[in-house]
């Protein structure tokens, strides 16, 4: 694939492209404008046809997006159809909730093998996913393809065994420690879960209603 | 306070502002200018000072910005000041990681109670917050005040929950379930939490790095 140096901006945007397009297709659209798509997702319809732009042309004027070929693009952008492994480290909470919950398969991955350190859990299976020994880890890593490593050991863990995954040679970490793990120069890819950003959010919007409710309360006082 | 209308790239951004900053409290760093600031974030100097601009002035020509007095005004902005309390609805894995590892006091947040069907749990404290059963939810709403409900239910349940939640006067939902709750013209507030926006923001720079390494081995080839 051709691929040109997209902004990091856009980069974040395409997944929320991905989720619009295969809600509009459970919803049997097939094509869309990008008036209608930015309308949906709060982007203006310039934006849209900007960032599509960076990929190649999907639209044609008068006509809309081509629903399935749009999202078939954005999805191979992506790499959801390179196969790619992922492996998870540290089976507490959060590791079983995702094993449970988030669906790896719809988003191109194979979460191939679990590792912990607890004795009870090692060599059973987890919702098809078998837990290994963190012993084991990097023999492991040397006779099967890791692309991503999920993190969610405990914070006091975060360090070490991030250090013991790069020299083994995995790429990418999809951290969920909350514990900041890129290094000057490291040629790791790190990307961080920060639950707060999207709470903080949530509180910005609660903050401003109760603003206004406040603001509308004292104007009806006053009158 | 005064309050202007703020673009949602805008207010998304704050929280990783006010991440930045409080790394560099940490590391004793008093003051920064947008420049550096910019370059720690992967932001320009200009869309900084464009954002800080949307809320007053912050920041002095040639000196740069006064870290604390940045931190404090934007945790302001995102009502970090303001005691909101949240209630959990769903103790499972999701929930549980949540209480054990999310700090929502750092962020502002009291989370009062949480709440669920399974009578084994029911009536027990889970890192201090008391578990009560989702009989009582009424009656706790209409006695308490819940500014968030964070929903960490079974997908089966989160429709029905968020009715009930928003007909007693729930405003705003913190949703980890992956259902679509907003309804048209709803009045709740509702932020979702899709981990695969981040998972496939790291696949695609997994993605970009394989078609590197390849277009390098392909050019090695040729010579």
């Amino acid at each position: 694939m051709k691929r040109v140096k997209v902004s990091n901006n856009v980069i974040r945007r395409l997944p929320r492209y991905l989720r619009k397009l295969d809600e509009l297709t459970e919803s049997g659209v097939s094509r869309v404008s990008s008036f209608e798509l930015g309308k949906q997702l709060g982007f203006t319809p310039s934006q849209i046809r900007q960032d599509f732009s960076c990929f190649g042309e999907f639209g044609q004027q008068g006509y809309g997006y081509n629903v399935p070929a749009l999202r078939a693009e954005i999805a191979s952008i992506l790499g959801m159809d390179r196969g790619f492994h992922a492996i998870m480290i540290g089976v507490g909470n959060i590791g079983r909730a995702l094993t449970e919950n988030f669906n790896f398969g719809e988003w191109g991955f194979h979460l191939s093998a679990a590792f912990d350190v607890r004795p009870e859990i090692i060599g059973t299976m987890f919702h098809e996913v078998p837990i290994l020994s963190m012993d084991v880890l990097s023999q492991y890593l040397s006779e099967h393809r890791v692309d991503v490593a999920v993190l969610t050991v405990p914070k006091e863990a975060a360090v070490p065994v991030t250090k013991m995954l790069t020299e083994n040679g995995v790429g990418a970490i999809w951290n969920f420690t909350n514990v900041e793990l890129t290094e000057p120069n490291s040629q790791t890819l790190v990307e961080n879960v920060h639950f707060s950003d999207s709470l903080l959010s949530l509180s910005y919007f609660v903050a401003e209603r109760e603003d206004e409710r406040a603001a509308r309360a004292a104007r009806a006082e006053r009158l």
